[in-house]
């Protein structure tokens, strides 16, 4: 061992003993006849004293010493004149006597501090350097933490980890698929999984009961910002169990791992309907740390001549709104900026109305012209405002208008500040719809995936009302973010194969794609189901940072390119040649 | 929740209660008024009884019931008659009330039982009946304790563990790299890692001090029995440690695996250098389950007229044996076949010379005719045979007498019973040499990987006297197995390079395959050095089975084929056409 502690854990109860450390030189500050050393490890900080007064050679050598030297040096402990209070090992220093360079360091291209100077292109490419970094490391430690936790809570529920493989065969469904040229079956490809589905259903259809795995997952799609070609999934499977206890084991399960992981106990977790949380949020995964739910105002404004409304309602359309607490003091310019939001094209919203009930007890409305007082009243009656608020009014279709104020809402949110990142708020949205409708090649789409149950009352739809199916389909929502999704499956092959019959595929195109699973359908499958949670994301949250990226090691760029090995990269023609790519 | 028991639950004390289970019919017996189900599931099973008197419909319907339907039943426990001691909850059985078929089952293609009649292509096929049985279950879930117990085990040894990308860059270096085509990139290619091994020296490098994955490796070899293309790794890098740190620390994992997993104490588990070990047991991964240690009689033969061991000796070649303790009665034929052994074309042998020490004091050998009764007693003396015992003595090069005499001892050792599967005997290997040269090319190759530490004291002989560098190599053994390998790295970038060097590389040749490598051993890299243990040996060893494909949830037959999934398969065109390979 190159060390007897590691630089974080040495206390003043170890004054006066002799100890050897190893780490990195963070700081070399030169103090005429003293020099101070602070010596990092992953553990901690911890300060080297030398000085000239008792060994002149030391003393220059150790001022010779480089930002990021790995060094190795003895000395005794002592108490510090000028303690620092913010580290653990901040009453103590070493009075060092010996003086071991384990490796020197080029002038790294930024700086090894919190916060760095270097940008993202550069950071990537020096990962090690930017791996030393207390944030990201602090964030790789808790992922680490967050799997421990996980593994630990999912062995005592009786669940097995079971690997899947990765090297599977290609279905073109859903996302792109990666691929692998087979060199021993020439023209032949393996795909890369976009998840363990199907294998997590066949190991309940061998018998295992509780299965998970945290796996990488591959999508080859175009990459937006924050997502990743290979990601990580949490992924889990049961059998004999209903929805309400796959929705028990993980409720528990994300209580632990807050838990152990944060020490913070997450409050009450509610169940919550697609359709409550689309009406009241515009969004299946609302940010329940605030209220501001979206009002609908329908009955108060049917039969006004106001083109908007009037509009909106006879195209079965709707009137709702936001109620902004205690803006009414917000500028034109504020509100204006609130409309182009809502106007932004992806939204759709043609304007936002606003009325503000101002602290001199005076209602002013962008639509005062059009509307009585009373009838403005009634809005701020009805939506629970009192003095100070600020009511914002959309109409439209039913749709844009809860993409818009559901976005809307989130923006305030944000504006008000109460989306703070260390306060937590989760919950289940249920009961999703099983088909959705595809506008552009006009034909029913699946919303989870094929293998998600209908709901057993909804049966008998499948073929005439798919619209109106909805699915045994759960997310788990923390803080407006989905961090995991999962459904019960379908066993009975009657049904699935119903299932892929209203998706519009024949009998032998299941078969074709499906057919393992389909077959294994017939030997006695058990009722299960399952879940998958998104790990770089939960860890995300955990970490209570805004990116993926800072919570993988090695993250590749937006480009899907890893700029420390600088991959993907050409092939020789050789190996090229051998696969039969030439 | 379909049950409110598992089928491994019941005991006696719960007779008298009212209780429902859920699993699969293993066997339906009629006994005239009486039908009896065995319902099993992962946890057990349990006798169901129907009895004709008592509800006549069940009765019948339950007479219907095929092996591996799905069924739930409610009723009373109550004690049995004839009680099974073989199994846990042999005490008791469910007399059923109410039956519930969750699903029906084809007949199996073949039976799910501890033996089965499937052929092995038949079974992979149908995988998902195969993981009912009983052993490959019992195989999953001991995988699932020898991960949970390795992962619990590091953590408390402060590894965190750290995920390390799939898709990195191909390397053209040792074996062939699977590859992944770009379609972001066109013409460039991702590759699936060999192992995280430059990954896990990066992380040392960015500070992480002890690192471990459990993680999937890939490897395009033509494949050998036993050999799979995907296959898992439990890796693991520690900083500012030794050799006999990191040995230290792993022997303590040995420990605590078959402790936790088997309840078995492993003895002694000494170090052995490769030299002492490729001399005395002919192997670098001996099984010391037993002695029969290769004994060299150079000394005693010196000077002999008799051709085989003259021409030995005059060659620089040796003249050795093994006693084979009580073997006196060998036949004739079993003497053929020994010989036979070690005159197959890769061990190459010219012949095997034997003397008995007879039950009745008499000595007869196969070269009687050559050597005097006293020359064959010294021999008989020298190697501490007593009577019964059989001497076998072999002539040639000391490479061949070693794979041959090394070789013949398993043998032998199998023959007498001596490698019992419950019995383990673990040693590490230490001091390999850094190269070996490469007969065919003409050139020295790595022995373990280029970034393995030549030993200090061998550094100056790297240019000149390549053959006798030691490396800071060691591996870790069982019963003749290797399941682990590591070494401590090179840190020090002018090593690294006279390292490669001596592999015959140009520094240009070098920066291309490892330059970010290099690059980092520039920036403060901390001595470091690990282990990579093959977990699927690991398992297979520690579950008493032969082959790793009895250990895996999915395994891939010779072929490299997945036989359920029926993968690698062709890709559509338009799939080809977008990754630009058409």
């Amino acid at each position: 061992m190159y060390r007897t502690h590691t630089c974080g854990a040495l206390r003043i109860e170890h004054a006066g003993q002799e100890v050897t450390l190893a780490g990195w030189v963070q700081y070399n500050r030169d103090f005429g006849a003293m020099t101070f050393i602070d010596l990092r490890d992953r553990f901690g900080i911890t300060q080297l004293v030398f000085n000239k007064d008792i060994d002149e050679t030391l003393f220059l050598r150790a001022k010779e010493l480089g930002r990021e030297y790995v060094i190795q040096v003895s000395g005794k402990v002592a108490e510090r004149y000028n303690k620092n209070l913010e580290i653990p090992t901040g009453a103590i220093e070493i009075i060092v006597s010996t003086l071991n360079i384990l490796n020197t360091s080029e002038v790294p291209p930024f700086t090894i501090e919190d916060n760095t100077d270097g940008g993202e292109e550069l950071r990537m490419k020096y990962r090690y350097l930017d791996l030393r970094r207390k944030p990201l490391k602090n964030n790789i430690i808790l992922r680490h933490k967050v799997l421990q936790a996980t593994r630990n809570y999912l062995d005592q529920q009786g669940f097995l980890e079971i690997e899947t493989p990765f090297l599977i065969k290609s279905t073109p469904e859903g996302a792109r698929d990666f691929v692998v040229p087979s060199r021993m079956h020439p023209n032949e490809f393996y795909a890369l999984p976009q998840s363990p589905q199907l294998f997590k259903q066949i190991l309940m259809i061998g018998g295992y009961d509780r299965y998970f795995q945290v796996v990488k997952c591959f999508r080859d799609e175009d990459l937006r910002a924050d997502r990743q070609p290979e990601f990580t999934q949490i992924d889990c499977e049961m059998s004999f169990n209903h929805q309400e206890d796959v929705i028990e084991v993980f409720t528990g399960m994300a209580r632990h791992l807050f838990r152990e992981v944060l020490q913070v106990e997450l409050g009450d977790i509610p169940l919550m309907t697609y359709d409550h949380a689309m009406r009241k949020y515009g969004s299946d995964k609302p940010d329940l740390r605030f209220g501001m739910e979206i009002q609908y105002l329908n009955e108060l404004v049917k039969g006004t001549e106001f083109p908007p409304f009037r509009d909106a309602l006879a195209q079965e359309g709707t009137v709702a709104a936001l109620l902004a607490k205690g803006c009414s003091a917000y500028t034109r310019k504020q509100l204006d900026q609130l409309t182009d939001f809502v106007k932004e094209p992806h939204r759709g919203l043609s304007g936002l109305i606003w009325v503000k009930w101002n602290e001199d007890q005076s209602i002013t409305s962008s639509v005062g012209k059009f509307f009585d007082e009373s009838s403005i009243k009634s809005w701020l009656a009805n939506t629970g405002a009192t003095m100070g608020d600020l009511l914002l009014i959309g109409a439209g279709p039913i749709n844009k208008i809860q993409k818009s104020l559901g976005d809307l809402r989130l923006e305030l949110g944000t504006q008000l500040g109460l989306r703070q990142k260390n306060n937590y708020a989760a919950l289940w949205v249920i009961d999703f719809p099983m088909f959705e409708w595809n506008e552009e090649g006009k034909f029913w789409s699946f919303m989870h995936h094929p293998f998600t149950s209908p709901r057993a009352e909804d049966l008998d739809k499948m073929e005439t009302h798919q619209g109106e199916v909805k699915a045994y389909a759960y997310d788990f929502v923390i803080n407006g973010s989905e961090i995991g999704g999962g459904s019960i499956r379908i066993h009975d092959k009657e049904i699935q194969a119903k299932v892929f019959h209203a998706l519009g595929m024949t009998a032998d195109e299941a078969k074709d794609k499906f057919g393992f699973l389909l077959e294994a359908l017939q030997y006695g499958a058990p009722p299960h189901g399952g879940i998958a949670f998104g790990c770089d994301r939960l860890c995300a949250i955990l970490a209570g940072v805004e990116s993926i990226r800072d919570v993988m090691a090695f993250p590749k760029n937006n480009a899907g390119r890893d700029l420390m090995l600088d991959a993907p990269a050409v092939l020789s023609d050789g190996q090229k040649k051998e696969l039969g790519l030439k």
